[in-house]
């Protein structure tokens, strides 16, 4: 049973998830590559993390980068794990936060010290923050096709740590294939196993390219409706606490398929892949997007 | 609706489409790809090309290649394009001969000189020659999603095309999107159209990997009933005619997206990752295969 969305929304990971796992870039740098994110016409920008510099000092200067953007038109938002990362976040200017959990016990534990429960009642008082500065959350929830300690999850846990977050407040949930394992017949047992207690408008996919496979799993959610996709430019990025990981899904990639599929997006490949270069320029590699590569080589 | 073969026939392309457009490589390090991929389980192999050394300097050694292997389990096959080649892969010991056309006119002229129709009529004697020898034959049908010169393919010409071979005598005719500008839909239009004419048994996908398409598609084609895939180890190879192609998709990744599905497909995984490894380390760079390069990251 297929039921393609007409239109997609793509959530930009690179200037987050993507920088966050790259060697550092300066300020100045990211608010380029977010201006020109903004200029190919991406709507909803992830900006920058409001963690301890201690742990991720890649996002040190999410604040500085969040500041001196002024894109009314777009949907800016950071991570906040905790009330004065929210307080920071407010403060610089996002208009949406993220929180973020697992679907896997081992990795929350080794990824965010504490278990999976408790990280999302340690959430509630970004929640309760969030609403009275009339602030939408986004939860994002990762392992949910496999896990780098436990191996296999089962698509129940992921199932009840998402109605968790939705319970919490989240208006949506980004479902994480953090470590890249899953395929298609993986993606589509989740999912559907979702979409049975869970409306398709609250569900978004964010997957990892590790094994080469986040374009297909993403057409396998694309196949069964779901209309939110989280993606880097140029493939940035990737899991420093998952071996082996490699980059986020490249978003020229993701837009050559919607093209493809007549799906509509708003998105400007030819300005998306020239802010992919400009970037990894920046990072002294070339972008890890096959589009974006063909697109170069056919303009020489 | 989706129907899924239970097990898949993986041709491996990458000492044939793979080398023939990379840098080139020792006969000795051929022989031991050959014989790596064997031992990896591949029972279907391109070996080489009976072509002008003049078109293809990287084919020249063929003979050489093929006569050096003791596989009697593999069926070692070669493009054919004429009876002078067939000839010399007969005397080599090739098990199988390949022909190819295109399904546009452009693509033809300036790859093969003549057009399509031309093309076809030239392979009669290198049938009836493989008939008197009892070789079967496969034919290739490049461009089948797009051209570098044309832009969009009718599926129409492809079915033509794909008749007349069959209707020439080949046993199988292999879908090439040489310039891997395809997506998911366009090849479900085609093949969809292909297999109201004929047995899906008849037919094999062969996708290169331009746009990072190649393994959606090829998921595509497995859930239309495609039961043949072509696919070269590491990625190697492109297209040197068409502008800006990369590769072909890579074995590992697609053997990685089959175990996924449940489907057989009779691979190590591991063993061709290491075949892939090592004909890279040959040419001086890294397999173009995300699962090769994640196998290596866990195995450090």
């Amino acid at each position: 049973m297929t039921a393609f969305p007409t239109k997609v929304r793509i959530v930009e990971m690179g200037a987050r998830d993507g920088l966050q796992n790259e060697k550092a870039v300066s300020t100045k740098d990211k608010i380029t590559l977010i201006n020109a994110l903004s200029d190919a016409g991406l709507k909803d920008i992830e900006a920058g993390a409001f963690v301890s510099p201690k742990w991720v000092p890649q996002m040190a200067d999410s604040a500085d980068v969040i500041k001196a953007l002024d894109l009314p038109h777009v949907n800016l938002s950071a991570l906040t794990p905790n009330l004065k990362g929210a307080q920071a976040a407010l403060d610089a200017g996002v208009k949406e936060f993220a929180i973020f959990t697992a679907a896997s016990e081992s990795f929350c534990q080794k990824n965010i010290n504490c278990s999976i429960d408790e990280s999302i009642e340690r959430f509630s008082e970004v929640m309760a923050f969030a609403k009275a500065n009339n602030i939408r959350v986004r939860g994002y929830v990762s392992c949910i096709a496999g896990c780098p300690y436990e191996g296999n999850i089962a698509p129940q846990k992921v199932l009840e740590v998402t109605q968790k977050l939705l319970a919490l407040g989240c208006y949506e949930v980004s479902l994480g294939d953090t470590v890249g394992v899953g395929t298609a017949s993986k993606i589509t047992e989740v999912i559907s196993l979702l979409l049975q207690h869970i409306d398709k408008t609250k569900l978004a996919v964010h997957f990892h390219d590790t094994y080469g496979q986040a374009l297909t799993n993403i057409y396998s959610a694309l196949s069964l409706g779901i209309a939110t996709v989280d993606a880097a430019v140029a493939g940035l990025g990737g899991c420093p606490y998952a071996k082996g990981a490699s980059g986020n899904v490249a978003t020229e990639d993701v837009v050559y398929l919607l093209n493809g599929l007549g799906i509509e997006h708003g998105i400007d490949l030819e300005r998306l892949s020239n802010a992919g270069w400009q970037i990894t320029q920046a990072l002294g590699k070339a972008p890890v997007s096959k589009v974006a590569i063909a697109l170069h080589n056919t303009q020489k």
